[in-house]
C-alpha cells in the first residue's frame, strides 16, 4: 500500500535513466506521491534528478518541491530559468506553499518571479503572505479556502461552494462571513447536507469559534490547534476580517521542529543534522558544544589548581569530584528541562516565579537530604576519612539545592527577556553548575581538613 | 476570542458555587470549549469540581472527561454509579474516545459498563477496539466513519451521507467501498459537489489511497501521516475492509508524546511531569536519574581510588577528571541523540549497522584531534608538567573516540533489541562513558608517569 524506497528500485531507476528510456521511468515514478518522489530525488545524482524532475507534468513538480528539503530545494531552482519556475511550479502550488518557496529565494529574484505570475490576484496574494514574519500566524496561514455569507440560504451556498471548490486544492472547513467579509462562525458538513435547502446560514452556522490574528506567533497556533483539536484554524486580521486559514498539517511540522530545536539543545547539537548527513556537517555540529566543553573542564582544571595544596595533604578528595561534577550537571538539567517543557506547553504563566522557585527549593531539599545521606552512609563505611564524609554529604546537599534552584530560575530568566528558554538546558548553564559545584566541594573540604587536622 | 483562566474567574466560579447559584454556575461555562472546563476543573477542590461537574449537559460531561489528564479522570469516574457513567459519559463519546476510556477501568467494571450499554452496536464497536493493542493502528482509530458504495451515483451517495452524518460528530473524508467492504479508495467533497448527479462514485474515486492495517504502530502511523499530510487515514483489516479511521488530531498527540518522552529520557526525569504537578511527584520522577549518578559517582571513586597512588605523586592529575567526564558524558550524548532522533523520523534502516559506525569513526576523529590538539597548546603552555600534557591530549582523544562510538552503537543494538533506544541517551550510558573516560585517562596517566618518571 505504502511505497518503501529500496537500493533496488534506484538501481533499475538509474538504469532507465542512463539509458534515456522516458517512458519506462515515467512509468516507474507513476502512481508515486510528491513526498516519494522527493525522496527518490535525494537519492540520484544531480544530473538523474534532473531529468528525472523535467519529465514530471506541472502540477506533480510543484508538489515535490514543496516536500523537498530546503538545501535541495534551492539547488534546483538555482538554475531554472524563471519562465518555467513560474508555469511549471509557482502556478501550481497553494498560496502558503508558493509563500514559503519564494521566501527562500533573494529579493530581486522574487520581484522577478512575482511579475511574471499572470494571474494578478495570485500574485496579490503570495505578495501579501510574503509581507508576515514566517513565525506567525500570517507566515502560516493560506489564502485559499472556501466561505459563504451568513445570508444565503443552503442551496446558494451548495453553489456557490461548488465554484469556489475549483480553485482550492483541498478543503475541511466552510468560514461563513457577513457582507464586510468579518468571520461570523463556520458551517459544517452535516448541516449543510442534513438541512433543508431554503435555510439560511446564519440559522445554522456555529457562531463562537477559534481563530488567530494574523500575528499570533506560531507556537500559539500550535498550542491553541492542539488543545482545541482544531484541524483547519481560520485567521482573521486587527479588525477581524477573514484572511486565510492554516491546516493541522502545518502545524504538525511546527510541533516537530518546535521539540527537535528544544532535543538538538539539550543533547548539545547545533545544527539541524540527521546521521545521514556528510561528515562535515555533523562534525560543525557537534564542535561547538565540545568546545563549551573543553574551556569548562579548563576552567575546571583552575577551580582544582586553587585547591592543589589541599589534595597534596588529603588526595582522598578527588575521589568525588566526577561525583560531585556529574550530579550539579543532573540536578540543573532536571530543573531547566522542566520548565522549558512547561514553557513549551503553554502551562507556565500562572504561577509568579517566586512560587516556582519554592516549589523548586522543596523538591531540591527532599532530594539533597536523601542524597546525601546515601553518600553519607556509604562514605562513613567505605572511607577511611571522617572528613572527607562530611565534606562529599554537605557539598552534595549544597550542590542540589543550587544547581535545581539555578537550573529553573534561569529559564524563566531567559523568557522574560524573550530569549530561547531552552537554551538553559544547553551547555553554559551545565558547565556553570559543573565548576560552581566543585568550588564549593572545594571549598568546604579546605573547611573541614582545616578544622579537623 | 479564546479563553483565558484567571484567578478572578476561578474566585468568581467558586463563590457561585459556593452559593449553590446553579444557573449562574453554568452560566460561567456555557459557551466554553470543553478542553476550557477540563482545565478550570483541574483548579477546583474536588467537592467543587463534582458540584460543578454534575450541572453540565451529557454531551459536554462527555467532552470534559475525554479532555482531562488520565488521573484526574480516575479520580471522577470512581465514585460515578455505572448507569449515570453510561447515560452521561459513553453514549455521547466517539467509539475511539469511549475504548481509551474504558481501557483505564479494572476488567470488572468494562464488562459491567459494556453489558450496561443499550445500543448493541455501539458496544460491539467499544468491545472491538478494546480488543486491539493501543499502540497500533488499531487501538488509535474510531469506527464512526462516512462511507459509500462505489456503485452509486452522486444523487445517491449525497442521501446516504445525508444519513450517515447524523451517526457521526464531524467527518473529513469520504471513504469508498465495495460490496464487500473492501476499501476501495477516497472520493472529496469537490468532486461530490462539482459532479453531475448520476455520475457513478467509481469514476471520481481517488483509487491509490494511503491506508493503515489495524496492526500498525502507532509510530508508523504517525511518520506517514506527517510524510503524506493525511488529515483522516482510513485502517483496513488483514484482508483489506475498512474497519475505522484515525484523524491527524490523535496523532499530534501521539507525536508530542513521543518527542515527550525522549526529552524525558534525555533530561533524566523518570514520569511525565510538569512544573505545576505535587511536590511529591516532581521529587519521585528525579530522584531515579540522581540515584543512578550517585552510583555512577561511587563508581567513579572507586577507579579514582585504585590510582590513589599515582595522584598522591603527581597531584596535578586531578586537575582534567571533570574535563575528561563531561567530555566522554557530552560526545557520547550527541552521537546517542543523532542515532535516536534518526529514528523517530524513520530514516535510519536505509544503511546498515557498519556504514553508520564507521561514519561516526570519522566524525570522532575530526573532533577529537581538533579538541585533543586544544588542550594539547593550552596544556603546554599553562601546565608545568609535560607528562600530564600528553596524558590529557592522548586521554582526551581516546575517550572522544570511544564515547561517540559506544554512543551510536548501543542505541542501533537497542532498536534491534526492540527497547527504546532513546534509552541509550540516558544515565545509564552517560555514566559508562564517565567511568570508561575516567580510566582511560588515569590508566594513561600512570604509563606516562612510570615512565617518563
Amino acid at each position: 500500500m505504502q511505497f518503501e524506497l529500496t537500493k533496488d528500485y534506484i538501481d533499475e531507476l538509474k538504469e532507465l535513466i542512463s539509458r534515456e528510456d522516458n517512458k519506462e521511468t515515467l512509468k516507474k515514478v507513476k502512481n508515486l506521491h510528491p513526498a516519494d518522489i522527493a525522496e527518490i530525488v535525494r537519492e540520484l545524482d544531480p544530473q538523474e534528478s534532473r531529468y528525472l524532475y523535467n519529465l514530471l507534468d506541472n502540477e506533480t513538480s510543484a508538489d515535490v518541491l514543496v516536500e523537498m528539503e530546503e538545501d535541495e530545494r534551492e539547488r534546483f531552482i538555482e538554475e531554472m530559468p524563471v519562465e518555467i519556475l513560474v508555469q511549471k511550479v509557482i502556478d501550481n502550488m497553494e498560496s502558503d506553499d508558493a509563500a514559503d518557496f519564494l521566501g527562500e529565494l533573494s529579493a530581486e529574484k522574487q520581484e522577478e518571479v512575482l511579475q511574471k505570475i499572470q494571474d494578478i490576484e495570485q500574485a496579490g496574494d503570495i505578495a501579501d503572505l510574503l509581507s508576515y514574519d514566517e513565525h506567525t500566524a500570517g507566515g502560516l496561514m493560506a489564502k485559499e479556502l472556501i466561505k459563504v455569507n451568513e445570508e444565503w440560504d443552503i442551496a446558494k451556498c451548495i453553489r456557490e461552494i461548488r465554484k469556489q471548490a475549483k480553485e482550492v486544492h483541498e478543503f475541511y472547513q466552510i468560514y461563513v462571513v457577513d457582507d464586510d467579509n468579518m468571520l461570523k462562525g463556520i458551517v459544517s458538513f452535516k448541516k449543510l447536507l442534513t438541512g433543508r435547502a431554503s435555510t439560511l446560514i446564519r440559522n445554522i452556522l456555529k457562531s463562537d469559534i477559534i481563530s488567530a490574528k494574523t500575528d499570533t506567533s506560531s507556537e500559539e497556533v500550535a498550542i491553541i490547534m492542539k488543545k482545541y483539536d482544531i484541524v483547519s484554524l481560520p485567521v482573521v486580521d486587527a479588525i477581524g476580517r477573514l484572511v486565510g486559514r492554516i491546516t493541522i498539517d502545518d502545524i504538525v511540522d511546527v510541533i516537530q521542529e518546535e521539540a527537535e530545536k528544544d532535543y538538538q539543545l539539550i543533547s548539545g547539537i547545533t545544527e539541524d543534522v540527521e546521521p545521514t548527513d556528510k561528515v562535515i556537517l555533523l562534525t560543525r555540529a557537534r564542535l561547538p558544544w565540545l568546545i563549551i566543553g573543553l574551556i569548562g573542564g579548563i576552567l575546571g582544571s583552575w577551580v582544582i589548581s586553587m585547591h592543589e595544596s589541599e589534595i597534596r595533604i588529603a588526595p582522598e578528595m578527588a575521589l568525588f569530584i566526577p561525583l560531585i561534577g556529574a550530579m550539579a550537571g543532573n540536578a540543573g538539567v532536571q530543573s531547566s528541562s522542566i520548565v522549558v517543557q512547561g514553557i513549551a506547553a503553554g502551562i507556565i504563566d500562572l504561577q509568579g516565579i517566586t512560587g516556582k522557585l519554592f516549589k523548586e527549593l522543596y523538591v531540591a531539599m527532599i532530594n539533597g537530604i536523601i542524597l546525601s545521606a546515601l553518600i553519607f552512609v556509604y562514605s562513613l563505611f567505605f572511607s577511611d576519612s571522617f572528613e572527607l564524609t562530611i565534606t562529599v554529604s554537605v557539598a552534595l546537599f549544597s550542590v542540589i539545592l543550587f544547581a535545581s534552584l539555578f537550573g529553573t530560575f534561569v529559564p524563566l530568566i531567559l523568557q522574560r527577556l524573550k530569549i530561547d528558554p531552552a537554551l538553559a538546558t544547553g551547555p553554559f548553564i551545565t558547565t556553570i553548575n559543573d565548576i560552581i559545584g566543585l568550588s564549593i566541594y572545594l571549598a568546604l573540604g579546605r573547611l573541614m581538613y582545616g578544622i579537623f587536622t
